[in-house]
């Protein structure tokens, strides 16, 4: 994994777990499974093994970077890079490919959501090898793309060529934003179709000449800012920048329209971990329920999800198939089929309660 | 009132609050209405409305002392009588019997439970003043009795005379305790029963009488104070009488037994708030839902009963008929069918969590 470096988008804001996160604490900075570490922690800790960690960059709005730096002590403030404001990930990904073009033109980056679950390390990373040495050693942008066990509407979806131009690297033939149930499942049926996992590798040059042709003004903008990259005055730049560009997701930006495309059909246990059901789906059931951080008494009570921020008793008698979601200083209940209304909540207690919260 | 005395009790431990009634701050200490006041601190300004304040007496376990001289700052020390260990409501009786004799041998004594909940003042003092006359008058034992509105098999039942032996004065024919439904609706329906309050008024005089009579034992440990009551040594008395006599209430050890019984219907919006079901029925619903201490945004969700004991933010979506009670430390859901359940609750979490919560 020479020259190849890390790209960890930590910029969400994650509306969909309130009340455990919000937007002073989003998602990635918790410790939502449980398991004793921050997504974004585990994240850094899975690249680690693969790549040396000072070539591992976190970026984030600002006002989180003392939050990254704090939760990983080991990264150098040059590896937080700052965005003024969110700008979706087309922004994110050419501010890194010129600050790591800067440092070194022969970079490779794989960009990583900060904040989804990978259940099969080895399996990952047998994926990724495959992508970094695919993306090196062509002009080609190269995702990983999940084989699919059901028709799930809330991920885009790949289709890929059956052929393989090499072992496991399958061209693209289109990608599709989070479809309608039945369009899902024929696509399951289909065969051809892979989840889009947000999880990209590619070298600098490449994504460059990607930028140049189909979001030029991007380009345009990052480029002017040679000699600020790595330096004091980087995120002044950035600044300056992000106020001229447009936001736009990185899928609608370039991939949706490039030609060299690449997908790698993977398996390693995934999970965007986007709302509290995939939450559930991921963690063991204890006596018919699921729960994180409680003590739970369970009465007559089945297939509940109950999680708390801090470590707290909670009894339940009579209920099935509830969120309970104690953050300390609120308290969600909602059946777990409202489980895509949650980041709406937000918003309506905003309203409700005249901005007493936030 | 001359020489009227009150008793509230106090030392209730309210283990059908769970989760915020609990061992170290039972129900009487909480404002469990949301009105601002303690239960206990709204019973005493009751009282303090009829009778000098320095009239009032507490009697509590002796681990509630400092709680009850906190929630009650004009309390002298001497007014709060402390039990070593709870001994059911003819010790506590008997213990002031002896007590406000030793001060004047003409007091009268309201008994009154701390814990319950009294709407109309106005109806209620003046039911309470034709017991204390009455009872200043006469050898008798006076209680309170509530005109009942429903079959409630969580109330005992008086049964009484329809002859007045004046004016709102009636014998009592048996006093009964909690009954099936099918016996409490026959109750109701006779007309000839009443809820029995708990709440009971006579002179000192006339119980210590019955107490010799019913309870000889309990007299004859109690009396043998005298020369420690209302001194530095009564706390050592009591302590010596409480681990000679039995446990029994004031209803099974006198009234049940006695002949000069006598009650007065009343009706003053009276509630033991024995359950949080009752907690339910006294307090107005906000948009189809029940709320003490929170800020509630209800979706689709009805008839719960919300409360927490820090101020929160709740929101809840699709469920209804719940009991959703927060601590801090520990939550309760169950569904209001429930509400006797409660109680049992503080056993099974001692048992499954080895005693890591009380």
């Amino acid at each position: 994994m020479q020259n190849t470096k890390v790209l960890i988008l930590a910029g969400g804001v994650g509306t969909r777990f309130w009340p455990i996160s919000k937007q002073e604490k989003p998602k990635q900075f918790l410790d939502i499974l449980g398991t004793g570490k921050s997504l974004l922690q585990e994240c850094f800790d899975r690249y680690s093994e693969i790549v040396p960690a000072n070539n591992i960059y976190v970026i984030t709005n600002k006002n989180y970077k003392d939050l990254v730096l704090a939760q990983l002590p080991s990264l150098t403030e040059s590896q937080v890079m700052s965005e003024p404001f969110g700008k979706n990930t087309a922004a994110c990904i050419a501010y890194a490919a010129y600050k790591f073009t800067d440092e070194n033109p022969n970079s490779t980056m794989i960009v990583a959501p900060s904040d989804h679950l990978i259940m099969d390390r080895a399996a990952f990373f047998a994926s990724m090898k495959k992508a970094v040495n695919y993306a090196q050693n062509n002009d080609v942008l190269v995702t990983l793309g999940l084989k699919p066990h059901r028709p799930d509407t809330g991920y885009g979806y790949i289709q890929y060529s059956n052929q393989a131009v090499e072992e496991d690297i399958h061209e693209v033939v289109t990608f599709t934003e989070k479809p309608p149930l039945e369009l899902a499942e024929k696509f399951i049926k289909s065969g051809d179709f892979l989840w889009n996992s947000g999880m990209f590798v590619w070298s600098c040059s490449s994504i460059i000449k990607s930028f140049n042709s189909f979001l030029p003004e991007m380009s345009l903008a990052f480029e002017g800012g040679n000699g600020a990259y790595n330096t004091a005055i980087e995120f002044e730049h950035i600044s300056k920048v992000y106020s001229q560009i447009s936001a736009i997701s990185i899928d609608n930006g370039i991939l949706e329209k490039a030609e060299n495309t690449f997908v790698i059909p993977s398996s390693f246990g995934w999970s965007d971990l986007g709302t509290w059901k995939s939450v559930q789906e991921n963690i063991d059931s204890v006596e018919g329920n699921h729960k994180i951080n409680v003590d739970l008494h369970a009465i007559e009570s089945e297939n509940n999800l109950v999680v708390s921020s801090n470590h707290k008793l909670v009894v339940i008698q009579g209920v099935n198939d509830l969120f309970i979601i104690d953050s300390g200083d609120a308290l969600l209940i909602c059946k777990n089929t409202f489980d895509q209304g949650v980041k709406s909540i937000t918003l309506d207690i905003k309203k409700k309660f005249n901005d007493k919260y936030n």
